[in-house]
């Protein structure tokens, strides 16, 4: 089981973030806990200095099995299904910015809140098929970096809720580096069973985040991560586990106690 | 087991309500599907005609067992913590005609999102004074008439989401006729333990709204309703277990798919 942790790169408001800002000081931080790697928020990859990041995984031997895209949208509104052509042609080429980090880096590109939100005008159809033009032409951009699109529960987001509707996009695509990023705090909201639909997404899982039901860290609310990790083994699935955590009690306490109940599921 | 579901009395954009509008011809179907009692969903009792009312409940021996009021805030913003002394003034007169019905009806007073949400420029403590001098002035007015205070998930609002934080609540008022109700779908995002939750709320626990994880019909998601009807008889609960659900695939479907689910996990 290899496990990692989602860490900002800049501050930002989005509070399921155990870590924000201070990557240095962090990146040592979660090393040190025991994490085989760190999941990466980035908002703009031009913000970051991308060889000091590389010298210090490299360092430290931390992997980044995926970078979050999100921020882009949190923070600056950008996303693939705005009304305004020009804000969705920003949003897309600031994920071709993600992916060319993401090549660099052997990391995924998360598909989560860039997608966008179904606004007042845009219809149902119409928002898909931007979503699908978006993916399509960032998937062309460099086929070997997996972009991995994220269900996400009801009140985030009106575009895209379920696994189901995620396989349904990802079929209609039909790239072999589109798939899914499956989430168990959305899951617990949405799916009428987490086993089951993480069983459905077989190879086109890329991607993997834990958080309990509560999204704390995994054991302080009730999901039964037994059998997720099970599932998880029987699909094949090779990927990280990473959390994606609210910080309560405090970021350290939480990152401890999610290694140290998952090591406890190691199989 | 005593089961009920929620009518709204007028057509509201609230989507969890199997039932909305038409209440002369719905409580007859809510009757012959098997329901012991139907929760009624008033925006303004002084819009119904109360007469008609009671005297169709009494045709189909319907019993009430609670009354909600969150209309008043969704259709028309009424809130107990708003920043306007006069709106919250409007919210306090309102629910006060809301417990007048309730006396009329036998039924209790839910205190769902009329409590509101702190506004930008409402600090946490002033809200939290708001909302407990509004309960107390409520409560006062008829002691026979039971406040029951909804834990709400973090996304509806960010007073009481929690059952620890609605018995803390309810500690603090001291009076006998407030307590909470406990909903399945908000506990299913925010308490560690669903069971462990609904033992701690004891005689305090006053309606008890259910819907599977997804808000779907119970049987159509991942909550174990065994374990929590159990817990229920355990603390000597004796009150109505009450759908409020999403009316997928279609209000009928999903008032039948209830009660058949529910009667086979009678004790």
């Amino acid at each position: 089981m290899k496990l990692s942790i989602v860490l900002s790169t800049q501050p930002a408001s989005f509070s399921a973030l155990a870590y924000r800002g201070h990557w240095e000081e962090n990146i040592g931080k979660i090393k040190s806990l025991g994490y085989d790697g760190v999941e990466l928020a980035v908002r703009d990859p031009k913000l970051l200095d991308v060889p000091s990041l590389k010298s210090l995984l490299t360092e430290q031997s931390l992997i980044v099995p995926a970078i979050g895209t999100g921020q882009a949208f949190g923070e600056e509104g950008l996303s693939f299904t705005h009304a305004e052509v020009e804000i969705r042609r920003k949003a897309i080429e600031r994920v071709k910015s993600h992916i060319e980090l993401a090549c660099d880096l052997g990391a995924a590109i998360i598909i989560g809140l860039v997608r966008g939100k179904r606004g007042a005008g845009v219809d149902a159809d119409r928002a898909e098929q931007w979503l699908i033009e978006a993916l399509r032409e960032s998937a062309s951009q460099n086929k070997a970096v997996k972009l991995a699109i994220e269900p996400i529960n009801r009140y985030e987001t009106d575009l895209i809720n379920t696994v189901v509707s995620g396989l349904n996009l990802v079929e209609r695509i039909q790239m072999e580096n589109i798939g899914l990023l499956l989430d168990t705090f959305h899951m617990n909201i949405e799916e009428p069973s987490l086993t089951a639909s993480i069983a459905s997404s077989k190879d086109r899982l890329f991607h993997f985040h834990i958080a309990d039901s509560n999204r704390w860290y995994p054991g302080a609310g009730h999901t039964d991560f037994r059998p997720i990790v099970d599932v998880l083994d029987q699909i094949g699935y090779r990927g990280f586990l990473s959390a994606e955590i609210l910080p309560f009690p405090d970021p350290d306490t939480a990152a401890r106690k999610t290694i140290a109940y998952m090591r406890t599921l190691a199989t």
